[in-house]
């Protein structure tokens, strides 16, 4: 590998510069992205060819000049590959025609295999070879209660109240829906490892929306099992988005590096997460601004996280509507900074 | 006042027990409120008609039994009363027609006045005259921040990205409209006060969403003004969901009361907010559950507050489908507890 900055710093090992990725660099912001949507009939079509998967997933590696790649793929994958279609409707995101309530539901899941899934294996073979060895792969899953909101909900949602409901009046089937997910994660992210991915990421998108005392008991010990169930070779970075309420046991996971979003402060991470690497964690929305204004805040929160154990990032998934040049000011801002 | 419990425990006087309100009370989960709207035309016939504002005011306090009312209004009030109108559409919330862009936009707003929103005043009066001193009245207020966000947005939205670009890409507009609607909210609260209101409360629903940089400068400051602009008479509640970032800012605000969502540890905000009564904080969705779990659930949350300077309340307003058993198992609960 020649760059192995994301590694190493995953890895809390000293790095010449703070190596930097977007979470969604691969995606919309892109015109090369936009054009190859397009030729194709939806979103899902793109996730499910290899070859086309690929193509997006070098696309930020070449126009934008960042530290890793990252799968093109979906965290709703896993309940589509357990039994439960869905569909990426335009302008309104993942919608699941059936959803989770019964036993039976549950029942009649299976639980995922590396077979169910190697459209996405496949693809991170080809992003491999193409790759050679330019920057690492990462390779992700969705945390085990946010792809259960989605079987549950059956899409998006401002409350997610009918998750948190079946949370509150179902916990014994939540345990058995979660031990299913968490098992066909398990097999997915040690097959995306099997085909070559260098780094895995588990987004727990929802996990802010969980009162403390039931992030602790239907969030955490699945992450937990997860991570402990994939060796020590593999760096994990877990990213539980609004989850400042769980800093202390986040920081007492078997993962080496821990995502956070823009609402938190970075010092009062780092006195709380002591141990990891912390990946993050800038606004999303600042992107907005114009170029001189992203590079001087890229300085301050670098500044801010210090030279070591860091991985630059937004505290979200890039809004697809960010102008290219700020994208371009932020990667760049970091690649040429230099701790005095 | 034959009940001042809230307004004791507000200025941490002690209390024989706890007092308690919900948050959102007086509206859908009450049977007799989804009647009372089946006679009207829509949402805002009720908060516009001071007698039937009125008739809704009262309905929980007579059938659940709160040591509160709360005036049935709605935060959007005020953009309406500054020249910015807006329609509650339903199954998806307020939409603005025009929404806030350019510096014309703004200097076209006007401050809002007490004339404009009598029809408020009008159903305080009529709501401390039938109230006769049986509990006290709470008035409200969206924050600024809050109600520029939708004043830009338009509508509702996951991420407020419009609102907050906004915010990065021109602060001086920003500032010049949290200026109008911090001046418009100071005397929309003096004629509440004037009307009657024994307490206030500021809703901030997006606090949360904002970096802790963009809150203390758009958020905190014209909180703080309004809160000093008001005397010291009337209690105030600030509730800022989601800003745990914002623990210190909000124990130096000039109010009396902290709302908390469920997202937060209490023993962590009582360490960081130790001069003021806190309000909250059970899980709306745990009112889902059945009365046994509700009342077990809501003894363990008065317990971790302790007897002094606690109002009991939800973390977010009540969600419309929740059993009404439930809701009168959560009140009853904090009614009947006594500390050893």
């Amino acid at each position: 590998m020649n760059n192995q900055l994301i590694l190493k710093a995953a890895r809390g090992e000293k790095v010449d510069r703070t190596p930097v990725w977007i979470m969604r660099q691969a995606g919309r912001i892109l015109p090369e992205y936009r054009g190859l949507r397009k030729k194709v009939k939806d979103f899902k079509e793109l996730v499910k060819t290899p070859e086309l998967a690929c193509e997006v997933t070098l696309q930020p590696v070449e126009i934008l000049g960042v530290d890793a790649a990252i799968i093109f793929s979906d965290i709703l994958v896993i309940p589509e590959a357990m039994g439960l279609p869905y569909e990426m409707k335009e302008q309104f995101g993942p919608f699941f025609e059936k959803t989770i309530a019964t036993q039976s539901d549950i029942d009649n899941l299976r639980i995922a295999s590396e077979e169910d899934l190697s459209y996405v294996t496949d693809a991170i073979k080809l992003v491999k070879s193409a790759l050679n060895g330019k920057v690492p792969l990462i390779g992700f899953a969705g945390a085990p209660w946010t792809v259960l909101s989605y079987m549950i909900e059956g899409q998006g949602s401002k409350t997610f109240s009918t998750a948190r409901k079946f949370l509150y009046t179902k916990p014994e089937l939540s345990h058995q829906l979660l031990e299913k997910i968490t098992e066909s994660t398990i097999n997915y992210l040690k097959a995306q490892i099997e085909a070559g991915a260098d780094m895995l990421q588990l987004f727990d998108s929802w996990a802010g929306i969980l009162s403390p005392d039931q992030y602790r008991e239907f969030g955490i010990p699945y992450i937990e099992k997860i991570c402990s169930s994939l060796g020590e070779d593999t760096p994990m970075i877990v990213f539980a988005k609004g989850a400042n309420f769980a800093l202390k046991e986040l920081s007492a996971l078997n993962c080496d590096v821990i995502g956070i979003d823009w609402n938190m402060e970075i010092a009062n991470v780092r006195a709380q997460v002591p141990n990891k690497t912390l990946q993050g964690n800038l606004d999303p929305a600042l992107l907005y601004s114009d170029t001189a204004k992203v590079a001087a805040a890229t300085t301050s929160m670098l500044n801010t996280f210090g030279p070591d154990r860091h991985i630059a990032n937004l505290g979200h998934g890039v809004y697809p509507d960010t102008p290219l040049d700020s994208v371009k000011a932020f990667i760049n801002t970091v690649k040429e900074h230099r701790f005095e």
